[in-house]
């Protein structure tokens, strides 16, 4: 078995990562604040295990019923870990779209189960056999906005694919601050519609490893079983509660973060690049020259890391994360020297 | 399936937990300012996925080869659930002593894979058949020192039990700080021995969760492919590093809860309880009356909560956690008083 294989993470220094849609800006400094205090805590007590404080604000500040249709986990990994770990068993099937996320591969390989991928339409439409799942397929992962294309489809299309199924739909929406809609209103109306989140990417705070599963509260209680006992700590869990309190920074950090992002579809679609329209913290995009890798090679070798994907009978290009305006400037400055030069 | 249900965690306040051997004394400073700092580093990045300053403090630390022989984990938890899904199939079987930590049963339970246990027999021993593995049962656990009893097997009992094993055999050693002993050296030399360690207990950081795996280099590199990508956060990998590098601060403490451990023996003995000779930072203790649950009872309502403990056909008795002084005389003093009353 393969593992799965994340971002490049090169030794910190100069060189500017937009290759795994982390946020560029620090996190907000409550949160900074809040693990400084609780750095003080009780540490040699276990904390709390269902991270109470958290699902109380997170369910305030997302207008959810209550704490109990809340799981929290060690990043939306753990999250996405124990949902197969419930759903899958051995010699059963996952089914995501193509071209998206692997991890959910790796997830049903580590369980010996198996996935099928459907592939996107044109226009990054899935078609309708999306959502006829047959008995031997007990979970289905859509990405929303998706990876790499930072593409959506509307609630109307997830409510109807989900309303086909026979088996839960897991919404990943760990992009889904910078799309402007969410699925969590279809979360209250069907028990088969769950949504992941992180806080690695909106929040910034990949480092911190926090992210949470939305579903009724049936769902939550069966799942909460499955992860294990004490799976937050003490610092992540005052840090997320913190940072889920805030809801002005979030707004403002996505407003500037989707600013840069709509500025480099703009910029690079004016190189020549084909740039599809993202409702994410990253663009794909593609070149007529079809170079991207020499491309990636380029960019590395003078300190930017973007990165090169490659789908087997689908295609290649680049996903680049939206970083601060100094880096995607100097970005645009090396490619458009690069393009120059074909 | 019922989950795992851990000690009690009663609301922060008066209540003084003597229930899930928790260290009674807070974290070394020094973890403490490592936290401080780390928080104001890079939270908006991802972590190095295989905490490497933390793997070469701790070889260096326990005079392992390398970083190689280390893999670090959520919690130790986390490493035990890593061991069951990497070793244990659906419908193969796990191995336990009995009566000791029941959330190995659990993990197999959650894995749809099965358990057995084999009783220990009197003086704590294990029969030399523990060692003798049929070819369905794929993963063997020992906690050494054992829970309850606080109790171990020699380094060459568990040579001698792993050398009969056709599976790996885990030596869990949450409490081996505690007991002056432990297998490191085992370890290296042999394959299908492996140590799992907790930072909760002897280094007092229950709230961070960490823990760690010790084997061989090559049996660390196939676990290492199960665990989630990003599975030990910024903040516990820089805490964790500054306190396994600090072996006086683990020493002191050590020495001064196991002062303690001796001196409840002493008292618990005097006052007419059976107690077992402790390794670890817990005694297990009966009673000729077998009140054990009214003991319970009666220390709870008086704000002091220790484990009571009852195995289906083998008893019931007390698990205590070394405290401070000052909480052990007060549990003294409660105990002493609820005797005379009985």
């Amino acid at each position: 078995m393969l593992p799965y294989t994340p971002g490049e993470q090169p030794a910190p220094g100069k060189t500017v990562k937009l290759n795994t849609n982390e946020n560029p800006y620090p996190p907000n400094p409550t949160v900074v604040a809040a693990i400084q205090n609780a750095a003080t805590g009780a540490l040699n007590r276990y904390p709390d295990p269902v991270a109470t404080a958290f699902r109380r604000a997170a369910a305030e500040a997302l207008g959810l019923p209550g704490p109990e249709w809340i799981l929290a986990g060690n990043g939306s990994d753990e999250i996405l870990t124990i949902l197969v770990r419930g759903f899958v068993g051995e010699n059963q099937k996952l089914r995501l779209p193509y071209p998206s996320y692997i991890l959910y591969r790796t997830l049903a390989d580590i369980q010996g189960a198996t996935w099928e991928q459907v592939a996107f339409e044109d226009g990054w439409k899935l078609p309708a056999a999306f959502g006829n799942t047959p008995d031997d397929v007990r979970l289905v992962f859509l990405p929303n906005p998706n990876s790499p294309s930072g593409t959506v489809l509307s609630l109307e299309e997830v409510e109807s694919l989900a309303a086909q199924m026979t088996c839960p739909l897991v919404v990943d929406e760990a992009y889904a601050d910078f799309s402007g809609a969410n699925c969590i209103d279809l979360v209250k109306k069907h028990e088969n519609i769950l949504v992941t989140r992180t806080l690695s990417k909106s929040y910034g705070l990949a480092g911190l490893r926090f992210g949470f599963l939305i579903a009724q509260p049936h769902v939550v209680s069966e799942l909460a079983k499955i992860k294990d006992s004490y799976n937050c700590d003490m610092l992540s869990i005052a840090a997320a509660t913190a940072a889920i309190s805030d809801k002005t920074w979030l707004g403002d950090v996505v407003a500037k973060m989707n600013a840069t992002r709509d500025r480099m579809t703009d910029r690079l679609t004016q190189m020549g690049f084909d740039v599809t329209p993202s409702y994410a913290n990253f663009v794909w995009c593609t070149h007529p020259s079809g170079q991207h890798h020499a491309m990636y090679e380029f960019l590395k070798n003078n300190q930017i890391l973007v990165r090169y994907m490659q789908f087997p009978d689908w295609g290649d290009g680049l996903r680049i994360s939206v970083g601060t305006d100094d880096q995607i400037d100097a970005l645009f400055m090396l490619l458009e020297s690069h393009l120059k030069n074909l």
